[in-house]
C-alpha cells in the first residue's frame, strides 16, 4: 500500500473536517482515534476519498510518508502529552508533529523544547474558524522550527481560507509563537463579542428598538466601517425564530455566558507582562458576571439604579453607538497588539503584526474590512508603539471620542452596564494624558514602604522622609 | 547557653524589625543571615537585647528550643526553596517553619505537602503593614496546620497590632490559606490606593483644587466614613514639601508606578476561578499605563480630548467624589471578599471573613473604620453572597448610585480617566442587572461554534441550527 501524504489523530469536529480538508486540496491522509468508531464512521461518510484509517498508533504511523506530518487535534492539557507519548517509540527523526489546538503557548514552548532534543519537529498552530473554517478553509497561525513549518507550509497554504487570493497562513515565529497569537486573537474575539453585546443592550434597553429593527441596523452596520463576520451573524441571529415557540431565538436564550481557557490566558498574560487590556479582561469578567443569574437577580430586587428615561434623538443615539463601537472595537485590538509586541520581546519571537492582521482577515471569527487598516498600519510603520497612533486610527478616534463620552454618559445615567465600552474610553483617556495621578501613588507607596520614587526634575531613584 | 525561644532567618528590614518586636514582648530570638555583617550590625544596634546572632544554619538551629519556630523573612520564590532545603538536614521532626513573605499561595500549598510528608509543620503567614508594622504590631495572617499555629500562637498575638483589644491576627486555614488572603488584601490595597489617585485627579482636574485645598479635603474625609490609613497619610502627603526646591512633594515625583507581584496575582487567580474583580485589575492595568509615561507624552499631542470646561457647583462635586469613592470602595471589597469565598471552596478552606476583616482593621495599609462594618455584615450572615447586599452596604450604594453617576458621567465628558471608579459602577450595574446581553453572546457562539445554550423557558443544553 502506498504511504499516505498526511496524518491525523483525533476526529472530532474539528480534527474530521481538517481531515476532509487536506484530502479535498488532493493529498492522501490517515487518520487515527481512540475511538474506532469514530474512525469507523468517518471511512463510511469519506468512502469515496483518498481517506485511510487506522486502529493503533503504530499502524498510523507506519502509514505516513517520512517526514511525517501528524496532526494532533485533541483537547488541550495532558492528552497532547499523552499522545506525543505514545507517537515518541514510532516515529522517526525529522518527523513533524503539529498540535492544532488551543494549547497553553508554555506548553508548547515546553514540548518544542522537548521532541527537539530528541531529534524530532513540533509545530503549535494556531487553528481558527470553528467546525466550518476547518472544512473550507481556516486562518492557520503556525509556530514552530522554521525548517519544519516550510515542509507543511504547501498543506496549509492549500487548506487555509482566502482573501483577495492570499492564503490566511504565515509563518508565526518559533516554538510557542503559534499558540500565543492564536490565544490573542481569542482573547481579541472576547472582546469583539462583548462589545457587540454591550451596543445590543443599549439599541434595546435606552433606545428600545425591536428584534427586526435590531436585525436591520446590524445589517446595515455591516456595510460601513463595521463589516464583519460578527456583525453579519448577529445580524441575523436577530431574524430567527424558535420553532417550537415562535418567539425569536435570542429572546429564548440564557443570559449566562460560558468561557473556557483562551480568554483568560490572554488577560493573564498581560498581567505577567505588564501590558494593560482591560478591555479585553472586562470581557472576561463580563461573561463571569453573567453566569451569576441567580445572585443578579436577587440583587435586582435589592440595589438601585437610576429610573432617569432617555431623552435624546433615537436615530442619533443609534449612529452614536455605532460609532462608539468603532472606537472601542479600535481601543480593543490597539490592547490586543500591543500585548502581542511584549510578548515578542519576553519570549524572543520576530512577529510581523502585518502579516497577523493578514491572517485573521480570513476564516477567522474576527474576519473583519477593519484589519485591512491594521495591516497598512503596520505596513506604514511596522514599530508603531500603539495602533491607536496610526494616521487612520487616530483619525477616527478623534472624530468619535465624542460619540464614546456621549454614549458611556447616557449608559452611566440610565444604568445600563457597559464594561466593556467604558473601559475602552478609560483606555484612551489614560493613554493620551500626558500626566495621570500616579505620582500621588507613588508617594503612597514611598510613604508606607519606603518603596522609592523617580523625580520629574532629576534622574534617579528617591525616598522621602514623610 | 540557654537555647532560643524564637528565631528568624534573613533580617532585612522586615526580618529584623519582626525579629525585635519579638524580643520586645519578652521572649529570646536567634538571627541568622546569609550576610554576616548584616547581623554584626543587627547585634551591635540590639546589644542590650535578647538576641543571638549566629553564623551558619547548623549554629542557628542547634541555638533553638524544641520544637523551634522559625521565621524565614527572605525574598518570595525560589529563594525560599533553598532556605528549606538547607534547614532540612538540621531540623527535627515537629519543628515549624514559617514564610513570612509574600509568597505565591500556590507555592506555600506544594511546601506545606512536602514539609509535612518529611514530619516538620509549615505555616505560610501573610504580615502586613510595612517596616512600620513589622516593628511595633503588623496584621498576621497565619495559615498551615493547626496544631502548629496553635504554638506559635501565643507569640503571633503578642506581636500583632492591637484593635479594640483584639489581637489583629487569626488563624486563616490550612496551606495557603494565609498567603491567599494576604494577596488579596495587596489587591484590595491596589484599588484603595488607585480609587483615592482617581479622586485626587478629579479633585485637582475638575474642581482645580490645590494640594493645600487637597490636604484639608483629605483631612475633613478622613474624619467620616472614609476614615482610615490611606486617606490620613494622602491627606499628609499633600502638605509635605521638597527641602531643595520648595515645592510640593507630590508635584515633585514622576507619574509612573511600580507593582510588584501580588496585585496581579489576584488578577490572574480570579481569572482562573472566574471571579469579576474588575475594580481590582483596573488598578494593576492603571499602574501599567502610568508606567508608559513616554508613550503617554507622545499620545498627548496625538490622541484628542474634550474641550468642556466643569460648569457644576464645585463643593457639590467635592462631595459628590467622597461618597463615589466610597461607593467605589465598597464595590471594590464585595469582589475581593467574592474572590476569597470563591477560593475557600477550590482549595478547600474554611475561611472566616469575619474574622479576616477584623485583622485587616489594624496594622495593615488598608486598615480603616469600615472594616467593621464588613465585620458586622458577616456576623449577621456569615453565608452572604456578596457585600453589597448587606443592608448597611446596599443602603450607602443606593444612595450613593447616583453620585457615581455624576461623576463618572462628568469625567467621562471632561476627558478625566477613572478607569477604577467607572469598573465599580459597571461592576454594580451588572451584579443588580436581572438581565444581561449574554444571551446574543451566547447566541453567537452557538452560531458559529456549536457552543449549545441554556433557555428561558426549560431546563436542559440546547444547540440551534442557525
Amino acid at each position: 500500500m502506498d504511504k499516505q501524504q498526511f496524518g491525523v489523530i483525533g476526529i472530532g469536529v474539528m480534527g474530521k473536517n481538517l481531515a476532509l480538508n487536506v484530502e479535498s486540496r488532493g493529498m492522501s491522509v490517515s487518520v487515527y482515534d481512540r475511538d474506532a468508531t469514530t474512525t469507523d464512521e468517518l471511512l463510511i461518510e469519506a468512502k469515496e476519498k483518498n481517506i485511510v484509517g487506522t486502529y493503533s498508533i503504530k499502524e498510523f504511523v507506519n502509514s505516513l510518508q517520512i517526514p511525517r506530518k501528524i496532526l494532533i487535534m485533541i483537547k488541550a492539557g495532558k492528552p497532547i502529552d499523552d499522545a506525543i507519548e505514545e507517537l515518541i517509540p514510532y516515529i522517526s527523526k525529522g518527523d513533524i508533529l503539529i498540535d492544532g489546538g488551543n494549547s497553553f503557548f508554555m506548553d508548547t514552548i515546553r514540548r518544542s523544547k522537548k521532541l527537539e532534543e530528541l531529534g524530532f519537529k513540533f509545530i503549535g498552530t494556531g487553528v481558527s474558524g470553528g467546525e466550518e473554517g476547518a472544512l473550507k478553509g481556516p486562518a492557520i497561525m503556525p509556530g514552530g522550527q522554521i525548517d519544519a513549518c516550510k515542509i507543511v507550509e504547501p498543506i496549509f497554504t492549500a487548506i487555509a481560507a482566502k482573501v483577495d487570493g492570499q492564503s490566511c497562513c504565515s509563518y508565526i515565529g518559533e516554538n510557542g509563537a503559534g499558540h500565543y497569537v492564536k490565544m490573542v486573537h481569542n482573547g481579541i474575539e472576547y472582546a469583539d463579542m462583548q462589545l457587540i453585546c454591550e451596543a445590543y443592550a443599549l439599541l434595546k434597553g435606552v433606545a428600545g428598538l425591536s428584534n427586526e429593527q435590531l436585525h436591520d441596523v446590524f445589517k446595515e452596520w455591516n456595510k460601513g466601517e463595521l463589516d464583519s463576520y460578527l456583525i453579519e451573524i448577529t445580524s441575523e441571529i436577530f431574524a430567527k425564530k424558535d420553532d417550537e415557540t415562535g418567539k425569536h431565538m435570542v429572546d429564548i436564550i440564557l443570559d449566562s455566558a460560558g468561557q473556557k481557557g483562551t480568554g483568560k490566558w490572554t488577560s493573564q498574560s498581560a498581567l505577567d507582562l505588564g501590558v494593560p487590556i482591560p478591555t479585553i479582561t472586562e470581557a472576561v469578567f463580563a461573561r463571569c458576571i453573567s453566569a451569576l443569574k441567580d445572585e443578579r437577580l436577587m440583587a435586582s430586587s435589592i440595589l438601585k439604579g437610576p429610573d432617569t428615561l432617555f431623552e435624546g434623538n433615537i436615530n442619533e443615539f443609534i449612529e452614536a453607538v455605532r460609532r462608539a463601537l468603532y472606537a472601542s472595537k479600535i481601543c480593543s485590538y490597539a490592547q490586543g497588539f500591543a500585548l502581542m509586541k511584549a510578548a515578542a520581546v519576553e519570549y524572543n519571537w520576530d512577529l510581523k503584526y502585518e502579516e497577523i492582521a493578514k491572517i485573521f482577515r480570513g476564516g477567522c471569527i474576527i474576519r473583519a474590512q477593519f484589519l485591512n487598516r491594521i495591516s497598512i498600519a503596520y505596513e506604514n510603520d511596522a514599530n508603531i508603539k500603539n495602533l491607536m497612533l496610526d494616521s487612520y486610527f487616530k483619525d477616527i478616534l478623534n472624530n468619535y471620542q465624542k460619540d464614546l463620552r456621549y454614549v458611556i454618559s447616557t449608559a452611566v445615567n440610565l444604568g445600563v452596564p457597559i464594561p466593556g465600552i467604558s473601559s475602552a474610553l478609560m483606555y484612551y483617556d489614560s493613554y493620551r494624558s500626558a500626566n495621570l495621578p500616579a505620582n500621588l501613588l507613588q508617594a503612597q507607596r514611598d510613604y508606607f514602604g519606603a518603596h522609592t520614587f523617580e523625580r520629574r526634575d532629576k534622574e534617579g531613584i528617591f525616598h522621602h522622609e514623610w
